[in-house]
């Protein structure tokens, strides 16, 4: 394959994570040994900043800046969650395309690396395949990204492990308040986490167990199970039964077993006539007190869950770093079309070595990867020890952040902006 | 002042922090150095667990465990919510006083340490009150401890410390997050954490500012101002018009301009007919998504904010363990009838150093202190430079935990049961 010169233009879509930063730094650390590639730009706000012609010059920015992404969490050049959609807006999405590709054009932009989860890998699939069409010479990787863990074909995707290392310890301090607290009376607490239609998020949580059937969390629910409020409910009453107390972590997706969000309740209006979408935690933490009459309390994690770098698994962010530097090589050895994936090598002393390799885009757009139901238990209220061999080593060592009067310094890029060449996009 | 020989008696009270141990191993560390001290017991779950002559024995606990008590959130002998109530029911009360004296008596308990909140030093002052009247010669030290920061007299309170450093970092996490993913739609996210009465929880995360007009937090809700919901909204909409994203901080108590809870809405029913408490955060997000439509998410950290000893304060950590250690050298040194407080010491060099000193129970028990009117802006919408200079050396430092497979590995105790020598209680 012939060397390609020119630039590269890297960015970031969807929800952001505590290491998809790490990603970038990766990118940009392996892009700066290539003498082919001359300049380094960042596309702000993902595809959306990029139709705007809104570049930065990464090649700029400190070093230590760059080094300071591998524990930055958020997206550190902006992200988006926009969607050239062919099928629903097809002239909106032609436009769209041509307009990239003048931006590809007018920047000498020759590798291109996208850095997020299903919709995006999609993007970056189309993007591939345009560039095909036109004859224009252009190499596109994408970077695997998403907590939500439901890429296909890799090992796992950077953010996961950070995120079920969060939420673990959560549920692990959450459960030692909660049953020091506890008296004959019992008390319960239900967690919500993130994992709309995937419960890896959720599952993840079984990590802070430590193989202890005692131990909270005592119920998980999953959106891959559909469950009956009655039955999960004498599974509250013998937790509480058995242990004084119960922990229970809630995917927001969770659904009846009519098949209905238990979150989404469209029957109860707020003050402006919308649903009511206050969530699954809160609305199993109604059921359990009204039909129990058992105190319980509610967590909401949120976006502290994806962001939560302070606590990051150092497993991920050398993984999510080495996607990047993969992404470049790949590139630079001539490949285009793939998504980098993540390679398990368990070991004979019973740890794992982490290798990468690629996967055509194709194979990746747009498709689902849900927990396998033989990784949850029979009753579906558990995942079982074949999801904690999956998981455990996911969430090892700890990421070490810089530190300032007590709070992590997080990196701000100075971006620098490219100089416009072409007129506003119409 | 002669020299009192017996057993000490240490317990937990009201909802545990993420150092409330460390007072308990100061209290064990500092005991075992006088020869005057026995046995080291402790109260499992409070004055409840007294009562039912539920003593263990921490001489008996392994070193490590004691030193592994400092990094251990949770209460790590058990909590009650207990109260001997005088006023509301005096013949209960009577009968309450006179088992623990019975408990304290067939153990020669000569040292008493009740860590807790406004309540336990209520609790304490009895017992030491009780104890004088009985003619029984035991000293009776009272512990502060209580996130919410909200005992009069000592500098602030063991374990608050942790929870706002935790709770900075959370909201500077997603305070990034949602920024990053900001664009001309605007977008909000309304983080509730503890409070109810006291908003010294939700004004300790302006420390995430560091002092930068435009960085998350843009707006903390206190329970000690009463707030018009539209001067909310327009303060929101004018964060989201500067900065594209607003991030708000709501203690779970805040009330509006009739004093009434806005999380508290009595006018909507759960499905079992209870008033929905879904909360402050879910209430405010519904107002600004109806009001201002604009894409508003909520995090309510809950308990999980209490027991987040894995971003904890090692300022707070050191303080919580030095005032179990003053609680047992005031005993011994022939004291009772008081309370440790923490005494500030600001260096030329703008550190802090940090004291304790002795405050009689009578002028702590149920004396609420809140946040001076003055340590907040004007239009009440954020604490000013006062309250950071107050509070910013609390969160200094950070706690090492040990770490096993990810997570942290906390302290269990042994919990070797004293033999009981009374009836069981009436």
């Amino acid at each position: 394959m012939a060397e390609l010169t020119g630039n590269i233009l890297v960015a970031q879509s969807g929800g952001p994570t505590s290491v998809i930063n790490a990603s970038v730094a990766g990118v940009v650390t392996e892009a700066g040994k290539h003498g082919c590639i001359e300049e380094i730009y960042g596309g702000l706000n993902g595809i959306l900043g990029i139709l705007n012609e809104d570049l930065i010059d990464l090649n700029d920015e400190k070093a230590k800046a760059i080094e300071g992404l591998r524990y930055t969490p958020a997206a550190a050049l902006g992200t988006c969650r926009y969607k050239i959609d062919f099928k629903k807006k097809p002239e909106k999405a032609a436009l769209d395309m041509d307009r990239l590709f003048q931006v590809f054009q007018a920047h000498n932009i020759r590798y291109f690396f996208y850095a997020g989860g299903n919709d995006s890998q999609d993007t970056s699939h189309k993007i591939h395949e345009e560039a095909v069409k036109r004859g224009y010479e252009m190499r596109v990787i994408g970077v695997p990204k998403t907590i939500d863990n439901d890429l296909p074909h890799t090992d796992h995707c950077p953010g996961y492990g950070s995120v079920i290392k969060y939420n673990s310890a959560t549920v692990m301090e959450v459960g030692i308040d909660v049953g020091s607290m506890a008296t004959d009376d019992g008390s319960c607490c239900v967690i919500e986490v993130m994992g709309r239609s995937a419960g890896w998020i959720a599952a993840g949580t079984v990590l802070a167990k430590r193989g202890d059937p005692a131990a909270p969390p005592h119920i998980i629910l999953l959106p891959e199970i559909q469950y009956r409020v009655d039955d999960v409910l004498a599974k509250v009453k013998q937790t509480v039964e058995n242990y004084k107390y119960c922990i229970m972590v809630v995917g927001e997706g969770i659904r009846n077993e009519k098949g209905e969000e238990i979150g989404a309740d469209a029957t109860r209006l707020d003050a402006f006539g919308h649903p009511v979408l206050s969530g699954a935690a809160e609305r199993i933490a109604e059921f359990i007190q009204g039909k129990l009459n058992t105190k319980t309390r509610t967590v909401k994690l949120g976006y502290a869950q994806r962001a939560a770098a302070h606590f990051a698994s150092l497993t991920d962010s050398k993984n999510a770093f080495a996607v990047g530097e993969a992404a470049v090589k790949a590139a630079v050895s001539g490949l285009s079309g793939h998504m980098v994936k993540i390679v398990r090598h368990p070991q004979t002393d019973g740890s794992v070595q982490w290798g990468v390799d690629l996967q055509p885009l194709q194979d990746i757009a747009n498709v689902e990867h849900f927990i396998p139901r033989d990784w949850i238990s029979e009753d579906g209220f558990l995942p079982n020890e074949k999801f904690v061999e999956y998981a455990r080593p996911l969430i090892e060592g700890e990421v070490r952040l810089l530190m300032e009067g007590g709070l992590p310094k997080f990196t701000v890029l100075e971006k620098n902006r490219v100089d416009k060449v072409l007129p506003p996009r119409a």
